[in-house]
């Protein structure tokens, strides 16, 4: 690791300790996406997965809003379902319908499809991805690894792609708890050693998306989402202390105290959630993330730099990361995602000097 | 309304106002639908909106779930876009993929397009049907009508049909809030009347689905949803302050106290909330209505049981309409809809008993 170019620009890593920053740090999931017209360009000619598998394209498509953006993070561009394919199963990304598993996990028979990955080589294009693009940063920001969730990713291999209801996946859940726990927990011991991979090669935070959290009541998120995640956030504290964990449940507005007991260092908030409440429930336990609702960016840019001065005052100046409440949509306009970033590094660093 | 036969069945209307009750009452969001065999039998032969506007169908697929269930409500057969269309934009039902409107509202200039519906002409089938159905109930339950919230029935008359993000409707919200108030005004006062003429006709409570708050963060919902609902269920109690209003705001797990503060007499809950919580959040202001997960109708009987003899000993025996937290799924087994009504009239007869 000593090899890597130093890192210029820390403060994301040390509003996820909870540390005094100059100022907030500031990404959007799905920074690196369809709403940019040089990833369209590069999407013209190659499919989504080979993208992700191509640690070359992967690199160059993580630093695109890098280039247009002063961003405090990149985010290795990839895919949560890169793990359920290396356990076995056929993901393919149908255009415009999002991603299609041809035969996912029927019955709990169907476990024994499931294969142990061998992460370095199976997955070795995303930690190649990572290493090259750690490099390409050259400091300007630390790099971001990520995972899907255990139950989200155990959500589309029984569902087979998106799904309102997810009607399948919660059929295990109240109907064959048993074969529920046994993938939830094989999907883990993949996970933790994927995670640590991720960070060997160069990811300098991780961050965990249980993207379908929102689907559980509160009693079934503890029985069969929080387990898992705190097994994960455990493994990696134990592994790499030094790397903050983040996670992001999206819906889990129910499990804010739960998952602030867990060894994540920090929360990421969906627009449904109140900063001031979130604080309040959160206490100093961990950071938090978040949280504009991304359709605000359909909004002028002076409108922009109102909501942005709203959340931050909400945030507050100390151990928060800020971003979006959920992924950029394809839709957006460039200059509207500019327009949040610098109103948040402009009225943050006001903001941080006064308080 | 004297000429109705007399109700014998009250324990939903006086649950609503947090009165005592010889057990819980329940029903079931989406109770008459395609989980029940003769509903798809009759709609074999007539396509969604045909049984709709044709009273003598709409009261008899009203009817049908409580022909096999003791239920204590009956909720009239109809749709929330049924407002939409009396508004002058046409919304068809596409099998499998739900309601699409060919020519939805793209910018304010087509708010010209939009007429104002004479109720008891335009929605005279509705009307009728619930007149009929009130008839055929003869006592057994009460009969709830129903409408879509404002915000709800904005963002599909912008978006066409369902959407993820329904980001073409946010856009109205973000970027043109004058527009977005004059067309929520205007569906708000066409919903006031012809929730007036739901209780005319025979509708004994009325609920109103906001199906889309979840989109919302807590601030648009207070400038966009919430001050429409206001005013709906202000006007109600002006106008009929004997009949129960029910709200049911989907993840706006954000507004429960917001909610409990307006005039509406009980607030529906999904399942992400906990009763508890529910309860101390709203305290005395309201009755709650649900919030079992409809997944857990996938489970065993047994375990349907255990889990509403937990959500009944979280709501308590007062102020509290037992239903599922949304509606009932098409592949949902009728003999575990009713484990459901059962183990909730058994369990909670017991129950109020010892309270």
């Amino acid at each position: 690791m000593s090899t890597f170019p130093p890192l210029k620009n820390n403060l994301l890593l040390r509003a996820a300790r909870g540390l005094h920053t100059e100022r907030t740090p500031v990404w959007m999931m799905r920074q690196a996406g369809r709403y940019l017209p040089e990833y369209r360009a590069l999407r013209a000619e190659d499919a989504f997965f080979d993208v992700v598998r191509t640690p070359e394209l992967a690199a160059e498509v993580t630093l695109q809003p890098l280039e247009r953006f002063p961003l405090d993070a990149a985010i290795i561009f990839s895919d949560i379902l890169v793990v359920p394919q290396v356990m076995g199963l056929t993901v393919e990304m149908i255009k415009g319908k999002g991603p299609h598993f041809p035969d996912p996990l029927r019955s709990p028979q169907d476990l024994k499809r499931l294969r142990t990955p061998d992460i370095k080589s199976d997955l070795g294009y995303v930690l190649e991805a990572l290493t090259l693009t750690r490099h390409r940063l050259d400091g300007r920001a630390p790099l971001i690894g990520f995972v899907g969730a255990p139950w989200t990713l155990m959500a589309y291999m029984i569902e087979g792609g998106g799904s309102k209801t997810f009607s399948k996946a919660k059929t295990w859940l109240f109907g064959l708890p048993e074969a529920a726990h046994a993938l939830l927990g094989q999907i883990t011991d993949v996970l933790c050693q994927f995670l640590s991979a991720q960070i060997e090669a160069g990811a300098q935070t991780v961050q965990v998306f249980d993207s379908w959290a929102g689907l559980l009541s509160p009693a079934v998120f503890q029985a069969f989402a929080l387990p898992y995640l705190n097994r994960i956030a455990f493994y990696l504290q134990e592994n790499h202390p030094e790397v903050p964990r983040i996670v992001f449940a999206k819906g889990a507005h129910y499990a804010l105290p739960a998952l602030a007991a867990t060894d994540f260092d920090v929360i990421g908030l969906d627009w449904t959630m109140d900063p001031r409440k979130a604080r309040r429930l959160v206490g100093a336990q961990a950071a938090l993330q978040g949280n504009l609702d991304p359709s605000t960016l359909y909004a002028a840019p002076e409108q922009i730099h109102d909501a942005v001065h709203e959340m931050l005052d909400a945030f507050g100046p100390v151990g928060h990361i800020a971003n979006l409440g959920h992924g950029m949509h394809p839709d957006h306009d460039p200059e509207h995602a500019r327009a949040f970033v610098e109103a948040v590094q402009g009225y943050s660093h006001a903001f941080a000097s006064v308080s």
